[in-house]
């Protein structure tokens, strides 16, 4: 099965910075490798990535025009008549747009992607107001006022994503158009905010990624201390005092160094607290890595879904109450799985510890990519666990609509454009310990990496085949190559050119020695079906078990089932589970792995009243006769005919 | 434990109508007895009507004031200037607390009641337009318009409140003040609304409920009429076609009389169906009847929670999917359990049939009667039916505060006001079937009737003791006496004066003979400790049980429990449960009958991940030995110290 795929040319220097790129001087175990250094190059998320280059990003661009985004644009530049459309931060998909297409050209240069950015960077710079502020919507709606509103208004949100889009888009293309227009903002915003200054923060956090960002692009200290002043101010009850507003909604009930459980907006909390690890590497605060390692735990512990997506409430997109991680109305923004990868990113920066490059994965494939359609067009705002029979198909954001183009809160899928044309720099880093140079793999993909003065050729056909063989292509002499070992491959194995090396799960295979061109290394993680029930304190799941194979979660979906088998009937037992057959099938769904799971039917439940006397014991759920019905990877779900679904399988 | 407690004397003469009264030609097989005819004297009905009586009334009567909700019909008199202060539905909760007052009156007539009610009435009358609109808030705020913003402007909506307030008032005080406007208003609505007119519906229903109880008090047919073309006018589309609402929400995606589901607010969904069990019944109309039915079986089959409350979705207070009934964040507004009582009232008329009485009994004691506190000054929005340790306070309704004083959207605290002050009505009715008059007892408290000829006087400590003694003290000579046998009563006897009767739970006990004064008919309902699960298609609450005792249901509230177990931590057996003890408390939160509930103690669950791999079989999952932890009526929590609770109980 392996890909042959061929990746397209490196047409991007491998000096400038990949996203989220830690200066020199700061407080990180490891550092991304260069822009273009990390090359996807075939097989599962280059499939993703094409997608996302010959669909997504193309029809991102329509719909900026379609949706009015680059219309209030030039409303405020004062070059069209009329009213701004949409919600206030409009502005935002433009500039989450433009970073995913900076990130796209990087991947490879592309005339035409190249003649986009130059195009909308044209219209964004136009609006800008002369003293720096730009804020289309608000240019046009706001009868001259600025920032009354920062609860609400988005103006620093905005900002926060043309920051990020300006550094990508000067670090891929080196033009420096769309980068003047964020230092213009980013001056402004320096001059109006901050101690002695308007001392408020915005409502929704981001600018304090792009600020830092910004001040790694330029060396603008003052971006950074901005940054980290915002961090700070916020979690004080700051936007209550000012606002009247109930302060957690806006991760401000508890400031980030003291918090120990994210709560409010799911995106808002991981946003700042993404930002906030940026602002402890670049300032090297111990104290806030400490403080925001103990929240990610508390995240981890009651609040995130077996997917790796958070955010449980529907009512204001919110974090539940721990252990309220119910599937069936699990809202699991597809925005905030972006925002968990990209905070957990950086903490595996800082610590190098391997537990957050196995939530980075968890997330990426059963959080973040259920979120896009095969096809690269259609969208998951929320992501439920499960769709009941006669689910209800009304509200935008419904789960049963399946999929969809584009969302009047169209905050998903620029977002997802962005991440999938820079997820090469998830896949490596490289550090320098103890004199050693070392290059890590933290996730399987077949592609290249060059770091630490050395290259490598990675070939895989991760997540169907757990074989990853890493061969060296280039080496400086001595260095480490470390390879991460998931939690869950427990069982597995690996050789270092040939000879059998110990592995231990959730750790790094760590191979130090002085390479030579031609050494390979492979590690073999055991694509065993793994059963995986939940802590007892998730009531909504009690008695139920969810489906694993390698990274993925499984989901059983109506269209594979008999008929006459609802999929709210399906029975399990966990033995018969366990040897459920994988079978390959190249032609479904763009290509999955496949489980044969034995299943049995419910006994019939509709038979009695809605409530019913309980026997002594539970009564036999199920009937003995087996069936066996395939589940499919739950990141591929809704791609067929839509109908009931559930990952959460309970015993018979 | 009999209560001696004497009820206030009979004011009203029994012949105004009770609230939902039928006209002579209405297609029913019950009648309420007239005002007045129903008393509840002593027990635990009167309990909480003396505290509604007492202190809520009185509190309302501020609030209204102290809200702003006088003020705003002031400003429109023009006696007052200013800006109208609330939500656009403010007039509502004056009119719901005129009708409660009403009722009040016609229980026993206070002159410090009545005179609040001409007083509040003078402030309506004044605010009302020479063409008979009134909507104080839109008056203020809408610049001279009408009726442009149906689907959210609640203009029919404060009118049918409106409505019902005069009707009210009108029976128990026979003064005609607050009538006047209100038939003044109705006709401004049979001008302008309707066939050739204006052809829209209000987004909120409850008018139609209003105008058919002013047809009744009137005799106008115009009224009916309205009402009738506003029950078929909607669930056509009607909202989305003039306003581009999604219909769904305001029960408008299907007529009622296709409709086999409730869906959408649930709120809107009940009261419109209330509304159209009322036309049903003036217009003889079967087939709006018989959809009815289905309607109301779909709900009890898979929307509705143990405890009889509905609405499960906290985003937009809706009914959720088939068996979406999850307890941890089950919304159940208490204004929904309220419109629920009222349809299933009014389909109890229509046919006759115990099932309604039986849901009634459910919601009024573990729907409707959580809303309250006990001491009827605090109210819950919102009825979770679990609140889990650490959960979060924040928002207005977050059950976490535990009961309020009252809401910035308070709709509930006067809706509950309402029903405990006309709840003597749902207690009996009259008929006559073949000549032969009947009364039937519907629900059980100490007081006395007076129907059909005859009089009654009814002892029991009911919900804590199941006998039901039936005193017949005064008779026409032969009639039938219909006792509702609960259908969770198995295993209920009765005794006519001393000789034993077939009962059969789920139908109405009927003694029909030529009754003597003095002749006694007990029953005795068993008091034993009941168990309950939920179809397995309620997947949040798989594996788990509910307690109950008669008529309520139990909870288990962290307060109660002994150090060291957390209430997500107790584990029952089933068997174990049944022999629990049932202990009176007279001490306890007003008096309560407790029960002993032998638990266990969950295993360590903090010691593992929030995901782990699942064994073949399910882990033990509690400790062996077992703690006695006494259980209250759900009702009656978070009158104590707030903390965690829940009544599904998960089986050890």
């Amino acid at each position: 099965m392996t890909s042959t795929t061929a990746g397209p040319d490196l047409t991007v220097a491998t000096t400038a910075n990949a996203p989220a790129a830690p200066t020199a001087a700061a407080a990180v175990a490891l550092h991304p490798v260069p822009l273009g250094a990390s090359r996807i190059r075939g097989g599962f998320w280059f499939e993703r990535q094409e997608a996302n280059r010959r669909q997504a990003i193309r029809t991102g661009y329509e719909k900026l025009e379609t949706s009015g985004n680059l219309r209030n644009l030039r409303i405020a530049a004062g070059t069209e008549q009329g009213e701004a459309k949409g919600p206030i931060f409009m502005d935002s998909d433009v500039y989450k747009w433009l970073e995913a297409a900076g990130w796209e050209y990087g991947r490879e240069a592309d005339e035409e992607v190249l003649g986009w950015i130059r195009e909308v960077t044209a219209v964004v710079a136009a609006a800008q107001a002369e003293d720096g502020y730009l804020d289309s919507v608000q240019q046009v709606r706001g009868k001259g006022e600025r920032y009354v509103d920062l609860p609400w208004s988005h103006e620093h949100y905005c900002a926060g994503h043309l920051f990020q889009a300006a550094v990508a888009v000067h670090r891929s293309t080196g033009e420096t158009g769309l980068l003047d227009v964020a230092v213009k903002l980013a001056d402004h915003l320096v001059a109006t905010f901050g101690p002695g200054k308007v001392e408020e923060v915005d409502g929704h956090p981001v600018v304090e990624m792009g600020l830092v960002e910004l001040y790694r692009e330029t060396g603008t200290q003052a971006y950074l201390d901005l940054a980290r002043w915002f961090v700070d101010a916020r979690g004080t009850g700051i936007i209550e005092r000012l606002h009247g507003k109930e302060p957690t909604y806006f991760s401000d009930r508890v400031p980030v160094r003291e918090q120990t459980s994210p709560e409010g907006h799911s995106v808002r909390a991981v946003y700042l607290t993404a930002g906030a690890a940026d602002v402890a590497a670049e300032t090297a605060d111990g104290d806030l890595l400490a403080a925001l390692t103990r929240q990610w735990e508390g995240m981890l512990a009651s609040k995130t879904y077996v997917t790796g997506g958070i955010g449980a409430r529907w009512d204001w997109e919110q974090f539940g109450d721990h252990y309220e991680l119910g599937p069936e109305r699990a809202y699991a923004e597809t925005c905030a799985a972006i925002g968990s990868v990209q905070w957990t990113w950086r903490m595996l920066l800082a610590t190098g510890e391997a537990r957050y490059a196995d939530l980075v994965e968890r997330t990426l494939y059963n959080a973040f990519l259920p979120g896009v359609s095969l096809a690269g067009t259609e969208y998951f705002y929320v992501n439920a666990l499960q769709l009941r029979h006669g689910a209800f198909a009304e509200e935008e954001r419904s789960v049963a609509h399946g999929r969809r183009p584009w969302f009047d809160c169209a905050c998903c899928p620029p977002n997802i454009m962005r991440t999938l044309s820079s997820l090469d720099a998830y896949v490596a880093t490289s550090s320098a310990t103890d004199g050693v140079a070392g290059v890590q793999v933290h996730q399987f993909t077949t592609g290249t990496i060059e770091a630490a003065g050395a290259a490598l050729s990675v070939t895989t056909d991760y997540p169907w085949d757990g074989t990853v063989r890493v061969e060296v292509t280039a080496t400086p002499g001595e260095f480490e190559l470390a390879l991460r070992v998931p939690a869950w491959a427990q069982g597995a194995t690996a050789t270092v050119d040939g000879e059998a090396v110990a592995v231990t799960p959730g750790e790094y295979l760590r191979v130090r020695r002085d390479f030579a061109v031609g050494d390979v290394v492979e590690l073999v993680l055991p694509m065993t079906v793994r059963v995986v029930e939940a802590d007892p304190r998730v009531d909504a799941v009690r008695g139920c078990v969810v489906v694993e194979r390698g990274p993925l979660v499984y989901a059983v979906e109506q269209t594979d089932l008999p008929a006459g088998l609802p999929a709210d009937d399906v029975r399990v037992r966990v033995a018969e589970l366990r040897g459920a057959r994988a079978e390959h099938r190249p032609d479904l769904l763009g290509g999955v792995t496949v489980l044969q799971l034995p299943v049995h039917a419910a006994l019939a439940a509709a038979t009695g009243p809605l409530y019913r006397p309980a026997g002594d014991d539970p009564a036999p759920e199920a009937a003995e006769e087996t069936t066996v019905v395939p589940a499919v990877p739950y990141y591929a779900w809704a791609n067929r005919d839509l109908g009931a679904m559930r990952i959460w399988l309970p015993r018979a």
